[in-house]
């Protein structure tokens, strides 16, 4: 169990549409971006909530990457449903649509064999959520966590409670700028520090992802890719690659694997924008992961 | 020669306002910057034009860095003057004045030793100067330029024109999206290629750089800065960083060595903005740019 990664985040049907197409109703949420990512490198089990619209199709998808679905709960009504569009330059995601349903009254619940993982990934939900998960755990070795705008916004003080106890964070550069009041992505990594997080991951989408450990700063390019579908989940995807390879590595308080868990996370996160939904990260193979990164770290390594 | 560059572009006095502070008629234009990143590398020769007023003490400071002041014209009248500036995101420059003062008339003239120099870099003017220049050299063994907006609006037929006749391309992600109407920069780099040159380098600010080269692609984090005080500048010293590694090196044309040089430009651009004008570069010693330079590849060498 010192290799599973337990994660806590929302299950999803996502509508999307971009320059490329749209796709309705497929596969979405943190939780499942995530876990079809890191479930390449390490067990994963996934606590999450669906309705009872929630296609057995995407069950078996989940369970064929050997996805534990044990913790994913089924409520009377519908699955939660996001409906967005993106434009040309897949900056910003704009809502058309978002129908909370049943995940409206997620209130996660860990069984005997969740509470004993090694690893916590807390996905974007409730900070006052994701602190009960963590309250319920045994001795987690490794706990990340992942938040956003909304609830910098509206739950600040839940949030800083649980980043206190938390070893390892993911923001985007705008999260990291709100929560700081900084605009240095530097200065503002040295200020989240300070809140308990001892290693920072600020994604920055194409531009990259910058990681700060131990008063180390990393900055690593994304993958350049030729044709974006479809950016949904793409963080993520990252922050799945990073925590899975974290996850099987013997010790993560190592900068040199904090560093390769970088580069896994952008590979992972390149396949995932190359077609819509989960498409292409739920059906990409080892090798294909493996080719990628040998390209990508070869391409940054100057003799 | 063969390793000499000559640089033909604007000679300036910036004054510049940043959250850090301002300076007024400070040390500015494309071909300074260039030249102040270039010579630290190889020798380096300037073609431009300032006024009656243009300070003794810049001259100075440039020919302490052995650079060739010979093609520098003074004429009657002054120097070009910009004035601007920039907020907290260091994105976009404000221009609050722009005086063109002798520039408005500059005519690039070349002397014998200037036609020699085995390298040209054609910095951000008019594309029509840039082409007049370009067929007064001998035989260059490479050219490169740079450009801007307001000539792929104003002038693009005469811009095609000359990137017929240029090995590299420099542009920012803006004008490559204007030049090809195309937002994907991989496929807006191959639409370049057509145009002339081998090699395209998409300067992409704090986001890094990208090198497109015999169908590769390598993108570059920038250096992470934690005090940016003026980018002003900053295209233009990564040109210089780039272009003079290349120039020194036996042949340009391999992957490895253009490799190295999209590092030195990063790396030279990264001590540019960390004073207004050119009051870090200008001062930077070869162990300093050796030690920045180390740390960063160093640092994307994952093994």
């Amino acid at each position: 169990m010192k290799n599973t990664i337990l994660v806590v985040g929302s299950v999803a049907l996502d509508s999307v549409q971009t320059i490329h197409g749209r796709t309705t109703r497929d596969l979405g949420g943190s939780a499942v971006h995530f876990s079809l990512s890191a479930s390449q490198f390490t067990p994963v089990r996934m606590v999450g909530v669906v309705g009872e619209d929630f296609p057995g199709r995407f069950r078996r998808l989940l369970k064929r990457r050997n996805i534990c679905l044990e913790g994913l709960q089924v409520l009377p009504g519908k699955t939660f449903h996001w409906k967005g569009k993106y434009d040309r330059d897949f900056k910003n995601a704009t809502t058309i649509a978002t129908h909370l349903n049943v995940f409206e009254h997620f209130k996660p619940r860990l069984n005997d064999v969740h509470t004993e993982c090694g690893v916590l990934f807390l996905a974007n939900i409730d900070p006052d959520l994701q602190w009960d998960v963590l309250r319920q755990m045994e001795k987690p070795r490794l706990v990340a966590c992942d938040t956003m705008n909304y609830w910098i916004t509206l739950k600040k003080s839940s949030l800083v409670r649980l980043l206190s106890k938390v070893n390892l964070l993911f923001v985007n550069e705008e999260e990291a700028r709100q929560l700081t009041k900084e605009y240095n992505l530097i200065k503002a990594a040295k200020l989240l520090t300070k809140l308990g997080p001892r290693a920072i991951v600020i994604k920055r989408g194409d531009s990259g992802a910058m990681l700060f450990y131990d008063g180390k700063v990393l900055a690593v390019p994304a993958q350049p890719i030729e044709k974006v579908v479809d950016p949904t989940g793409a963080g993520d995807t990252f922050a799945g690659g990073f925590m899975g390879y974290l996850a099987a590595a013997p010790d993560w308080r190592n900068f040199s694997v904090l560093r390769r868990a970088m580069s896994y996370g952008t590979v992972m996160s390149s396949f995932s924008v190359e077609d819509f939904s989960v498409k292409r990260v739920s059906g990409v193979s080892k090798p294909e992961i493996r080719g990628r990164y040998e390209n990508y770290v070869s391409a940054l390594a100057i003799k």
